[in-house]
């Protein structure tokens, strides 16, 4: 369940910390993992930060939390980013950007039962530009599968994969077979949860499913909660067919 | 002039907001441009918030200001991003990574007479993972460079290119010859000045050269400030050297 909590879509008189607690109280039979999107905190100043660690304190232990960040820099700065979201705000998993290389993401691989999500192909348009291009045998973003995956390991390390190139799953699964995958894109951005299923699941599932807009702004009424928790279970409710439809 | 202040590395009894601010007045004879690189704020929560603001409003307004954040998300993201440091933090200009990109850059672009700063060769060893991918007739650096170099313009886009790489700069020059280019690696982390010169300048300079551990913690005893001052006059005298030579 993506947090992307926009102050402007929210129903007149709820402030952000009400709308997050009233989605997670709603999702929360839902959903496995929470991933607030750390722009739409970082934008409202110290108050976002406020209300951001407010949100994490909620959500509580029985669900796995994700910092959407996408960070990455040497590694001398990569440790303060992860510092910033292991310690200062302890989200169980950080979005990393791979672009500068092996020593932006191993900061994040030192902290024992973190896991490190990685920028693999990406959901938007703009995944064509750089993440798709030809390089020997391969394309840019295949390269950071394989060597990325040598850095750490099937315990410590996911990846972002988007819904809306489903198809691609079948490749990724080819390098990287057991990670688990975080894959936005369902929901508003058209993406198929079926397909991914199809191209993406291992035996024991491995897929993380993220939906955000369409869940949090299923309605922009007084009913936003019950709203988002009927849209909520509708996505829960066809994952478990495809579960089940897996383990036959 | 980087501002990557470490509360680890200060002096007894100083404070990160009085360190930078003394460091403020000691090297602004000899900079041009402030560049606090967020991560060190970021990861002392909203405190740390707090001193970027108040660094940022102590340089004032004769300098050019950096957001050191490598921020990019989906276009619906990074305009969040975009608001946090050319709004809510009023700086002048924001490195962004490119891994995601047109629509994760362009939010970046649509601010009169703000800066985004896209990454391309950087000075760090993880550098050589996926920058440096053949791809085609160029690597992937150099992809970025052409490809995003049409989606701005030399008065609203830089690019990262590092001081450690410096020979490099030439293949920079050949796709990208009037932009400015931030050069990181001249100080601790070994870059030569000259060489940056030589390969990169154009006819107007057009490099901002940036060192920040060999200023900050030029000295770690109560003389930091004149320690730096010293450090930063003698880079100024290097460069202007330097241009002087140009303009022969």
């Amino acid at each position: 369940m993506g947090l992307d909590t926009d102050p402007g879509k929210l129903p007149a008189g709820v402030s952000v910390l009400e709308f997050n607690k009233a989605i997670i109280d709603a999702t929360r039979e839902f959903c496995v993992a929470y991933k607030p999107n750390i722009a739409f905190y970082e934008c409202m100043g110290v108050k976002g930060w406020d209300i951001l660690a407010e949100t994490v304190e909620y959500i509580g232990k029985d669900h796995f939390t994700i910092a959407d960040a996408k960070r990455g820099d040497i590694g001398n700065t990569s440790n303060y980013y992860a510092k910033t979201f292991f310690e200062t705000y302890p989200f169980d998993s950080v979005t990393v950007a791979p672009y500068m290389g092996k020593d932006s993401i191993e900061s994040f691989l030192r902290y024992e039962g973190k896991w490190a999500i990685i920028l693999a192909l990406t959901s938007n348009p703009g995944a064509d530009d750089f993440e798709m291009l030809p390089s020997g045998e391969g394309k840019v973003f295949e390269h950071v599968l394989r060597k990325s995956s040598t850095w750490g390991n099937d315990g410590n390390t996911m990846y972002v994969v988007g819904a809306t190139r489903a198809e691609m799953l079948a490749d990724v699964r080819k390098i990287v077979p057991n990670h688990f995958l975080l894959v936005p894109g369902v929901g508003a951005q058209g993406g198929s949860m079926e397909e991914v299923f199809r191209y993406g699941a291992t035996k024991d599932v491995g897929l993380l499913i993220n939906a955000s807009r369409s869940i949090l702004y299923a309605s922009s009424g007084k009913d936003f909660a019950s709203a988002a928790a009927q849209e909520a279970k509708k996505m829960q409710q066809e994952m478990a067919k495809l579960i089940a439809e897996l383990r036959h």
